[in-house]
């Protein structure tokens, strides 16, 4: 079997820290096969990289190491990491993005100190090349997670903010778009279920109810509400730009009702 | 032999989209080789597709598969298809992104109407990890195009424009600038040759004459006609912008006579 | 073992001529592994690829051959050149974008003049394809130097400008910078340790001396020098961008002298 790593990184596409982790990669890993998520993360952005983590680390092949490297604190006394969690390997700074994976599936974390599975000399401000990539290598080959570091028991949150879920009422935000506009929440489908029962829910935003659809094909003209291929709540626009419409991507409230609900209007809310 | 695929989208570098794509086809062939031709391509833009696709296909190891989702009308009831021709595999939307290589190739087309081939739960709106990404593994993994739908005889014309042909004069437009603003047209050196007999030809857009030349380099000042390494007449500019010069890289007419022709001028063709 | 091939080019990512490149390569050695370095180069720019070579080629494996294309002068008669050094091999016009290495390390350097393992028709413009890809794919390979070409003794020098050197004062300049605002320079830690004296150096830019640091993490305010991750000399900001502080990234003259040296002023210099 051909292991598989995925990288994603704020370090920027064409970059030379980019081909460096590809070197080092296949240095340790010949036979590796190396997949580039994404390397232009807005600079330091945590939220933005585990947001695109949700879509995609389980996506693979069980057995995918996900290096994520946005890191902000190196050279600081932040800690190296590697988890395991729901059949994956993610291997990055302990800096949250990591961290609603590990709310959500049973996950064994370990903190990167053993200096052996290095690079033979480390630098101080590029520890992807030099601290997670090896690692990643070694764990991508088949080295159990216990080998290359010791227990945490406190890895940092999630840094995305959580809906607040209720029977009867959830309450969301967005998190971001897509290249077409679509705006992603952080209501996931089987949570609203669980809560509000089968869709479809009415979809409050800024105090206006959204039509729910199935697909973008076929919406009417406005803002729609449907469920996106990731499973969570996405408001589009169609044959446009929701973001747009919005005017921001993130951080616009969304508040989601049984079909039967009550309507939920600005005024109940104050 | 490695299955070689290759992936054509407007699904943006770096998004989840593409991530899902590359987990997708790794879970159903784990040894597939993914070569990833262009994702920034303008939303929704299938004659950029099919354009990169004409100079892109064939300069891959036959037997590669081609994956190519343009899909502005996902969710309705555009067909989703699969094409063999020339000894290689396509598979995308049946939106006329292949219709040119339909009619140059003798090719067999299908319907992908076989969920058994599909994702195990099918999205509304992203079809290229839930059919294409799939259905595109198990061609590459070698099943016959017959198996995975049934034969379609109205594939979706190109929606490039196409030249008018006769003897002793062709009526062509540009099609495009790549990044150094070099312009190609829809005139394949072939089929010049074919009406007009060999190179050089007497090329004329906007009523001027150009240059006829066999490189960039040594070329005179200003706007020059030659062969571009696609087998395409192509417009360029000296150690600048043929697309800048002319003002826009789409849509200009180009006319071309044999050397021994009369100047066709603008009062021609009033 | 895989053979593993990098590219480098200004061709544009996304563009039909990267993917015909990698057609070309898996054509002629269906199991080699390409790394995309970069294709978003400013066009024809040879010392932003020197550049950039300088810190990836050797984080590769050994073996691995580097196929580098910025090529204003494609269809004049520069030469296309290969080179063996320091355990790699590399591909390319010969524009003095390997110079520095050829200057640094022991290299064989031979022209490509043999048209046997070229692409069966050649276009004029687009060598990347027909000349080095398929030389680079028979390199790969296994194929020795010698047998792809003719010995060359003058090999194109690097377009990079080089520090001037002396016991006790090192002056270098400034050569770009990386996404976070970075600014590297043409001084290597192991000449100004030869020269200088083991670290810290007292670095002057624009006449001011700048807070010496071994990591980002835990700057003071304003500009720092350190060893960058390349073991160059680096000059950074804090959680901000040194290049925009500087105003520029190429170009800036860099004084270095030993902890025990006096200080270097303007008046100085005058």
């Amino acid at each position: 079997m051909t292991p598989l790593i995925t990288l994603t990184t704020d370090f920027g596409s064409g970059s030379s820290y980019v081909a460096q982790l590809h070197g080092m990669i296949y240095s340790r890993l010949p036979n590796a096969r190396i997949v580039d998520v994404a390397h232009d993360l807005p600079p330091f952005d945590i939220a933005a990289a585990e947001l695109l983590l949700r879509s995609t680390a389980f996506a693979f092949p069980l057995g995918t190491t996900h290096v994520v490297v946005i890191d902000p604190g190196v050279g600081s006394d932040r800690r190296a990491i590697a988890v395991a969690a729901g059949g994956m390997t993610f291997v990055g700074p302990d800096n949250g993005v990591f961290g609603g994976i590990i709310a959500r599936v049973p996950a064994q974390v370990v903190k990167l100190d053993r200096p052996e599975f290095f690079a033979p000399t480390l630098s101080s401000t590029f520890h992807g090349r030099d601290i997670f990539a090896p690692v990643a290598a070694e764990l991508a080959a088949g080295l159990p997670l216990g080998e290359v570091g010791t227990p945490v028991a406190d890895p940092a949150p999630s840094t995305l903010p959580g809906p607040k879920l209720a029977t009867g009422v959830c309450t969301g935000e967005t998190l971001g778009a897509d290249r077409f506009g679509n705006v992603t929440t952080n209501l996931a489908a089987r949570v609203l279920q669980a809560h509000l029962g089968p869709p479809p829910w009415r979809v409050m935003v800024n105090g206006v109810e959204l039509p729910w659809v199935r697909t973008y094909e076929g919406a009417p003209e406005g803002l729609v509400a449907l469920v996106g291929s990731d499973g969570y709540l996405e408001i589009a626009l169609r044959q446009g730009s929701a973001a747009s419409r919005l005017g921001r991507a993130v951080g616009i409230e969304v508040v989601c009702i049984p079909p039967s609900g009550d309507r939920v209007t600005e005024t109940d809310e104050t």
